[in-house]
């Protein structure tokens, strides 16, 4: 078994909660900070043995990884606070390079999940990917460690790769949400719940995981359906048609290549 | 238990074969006919006591339920054949209203699932939507009970509220498989599979059936984080970047309702 780390966290939302809590089943957790002190101690309290804090002087020096957990633009002001530290310093961000923790601890990295996590929704962490960098190949492989005692997808990505990834999540989960609250908002209307497409759409995205989507589209613009496109164009309106009109262009466009 | 019908397959299609295996299941599919005997005979040879046929002449008179399912414009050519058949017809088309089979048998309706349907992924039927319609209660009563037969899930649907799921349908499965599409090239471009998503859709699909998707939505825009949009859209080019640039707008938009 691999030695357990003494590591700090700096956060108290959503992913510094999911991720505090499954880590110090593997390893120890000995402080979180937070700039509210309720919040530090509230995730402090539910974990094994740990201290609450909101004073960066009482960050301990020597735990072996600080995970910087808090919102992009903010990791910036946090990265100083940890200037004398001796273990790793890590962040979690997937947007955000390396290079913001340059003057941080003795060796800096990146630990990002590609998750979306709430306060409420139970993850299963062991199946959230991370993604590794490290400022070293030591750091990497230390960070890589912490990774699969906690997660059995455990990958290595540089910033560019992890940008890249970021853009990918994008489009794959924030935009796809945002399809699905068009398509809940159309239903709504004719009397029928999100939930009428349940099937359909666990069903599209096996699909898309065992063969490449551009070969599972189906639907009147991947058929070149005009009548049914303009009878679907006649009975939406704003956004929603702007965006009905980009995607089976965009469809069409694709299968062009 | 219900009685058991006699029922003619008009079609060898994807949607024909799946529901002609699962009603056969249940009642008695006696005839497949499609314009290709070949298709016709495939497609009752792996049902019980079925023959295949592509001259309409052969089709029995006295079947209850007639089920058209053929591409959408194929159907009003079909309706002719079975102008003097006994049973009801029925198409099973979300785009195509009843009006269509007015001329075929004494009575007709609609048997649409919603679900995609591939040659050879299995679908369970059992968990696909069926979404009916009748020229009379009587006919509304009888294709609901043969829909309940092999579903969990039956609906009634007017040809108006039809388009509509068929719309939603286009946003939150179409469109989502291309968003899929987009993210499986960007991800390639890095070197990772669509796969690495997998959790972060799944959750994304959780999340939008338990709550409002507007309030699940996360990500760049609703933050309107507009260095990251300004960062992810130096990096995609031609209608992904139209897609990126569409969809952050309706999103941003969304949250001025």
């Amino acid at each position: 078994m691999a030695r357990r780390l003494s590591i700090v966290i700096i956060g108290s939302g959503n992913v510094a909660t999911h991720l505090a809590r499954r880590l110090d089943c593997v390893h120890l957790v000995k402080q979180v900070y937070s700039r509210h002190l309720m919040n530090a101690e509230k995730l402090a309290s539910s974990l094994s043995d740990c201290q609450g804090i909101d004073n960066a002087g009482k960050i301990i020096k020597d735990a072996d990884l600080y995970l910087i957990s808090v919102s992009d633009d903010s990791i910036s002001q946090i990265a100083p606070l940890l200037k004398d530290v001796d273990g790793v310093v890590a962040h979690t961000s997937g947007s955000v390079g390396i290079e913001v923790l340059a003057d941080a601890g003795k060796a800096q990295g990146v630990f990002y999940p590609l998750q979306t996590f709430s306060k409420h929704a139970f993850v299963d962490v062991s199946k959230v990917p991370f993604f590794i960098e490290g400022s070293s190949n030591e750091v990497s492989r230390i960070l890589a460690d912490v990774a699969r005692g906690i997660s059995d997808k455990v990958y290595f990505a540089d910033s560019s790769q992890r940008s890249t990834l970021h853009i990918a999540a994008v489009y794959g989960c924030n935009f796809v949400n945002h399809l699905l609250d068009i398509s809940s908002g159309i239903l709504a209307k004719a009397g029928y719940e999100l939930e009428v497409l349940r099937p359909l759409l666990e069903v599209t995205l096996e699909k898309a995981m065992s063969m490449p989507p551009s070969l599972a589209q189906t639907g009147p613009a991947v058929r070149r359906d005009i009548n049914v496109i303009k009878k679907h164009l006649s009975r939406v309106s704003g956004y929603d048609r702007e965006v009905y009109e980009v995607m089976t262009k965009s469809i069409m466009e694709r299968r062009n290549d």
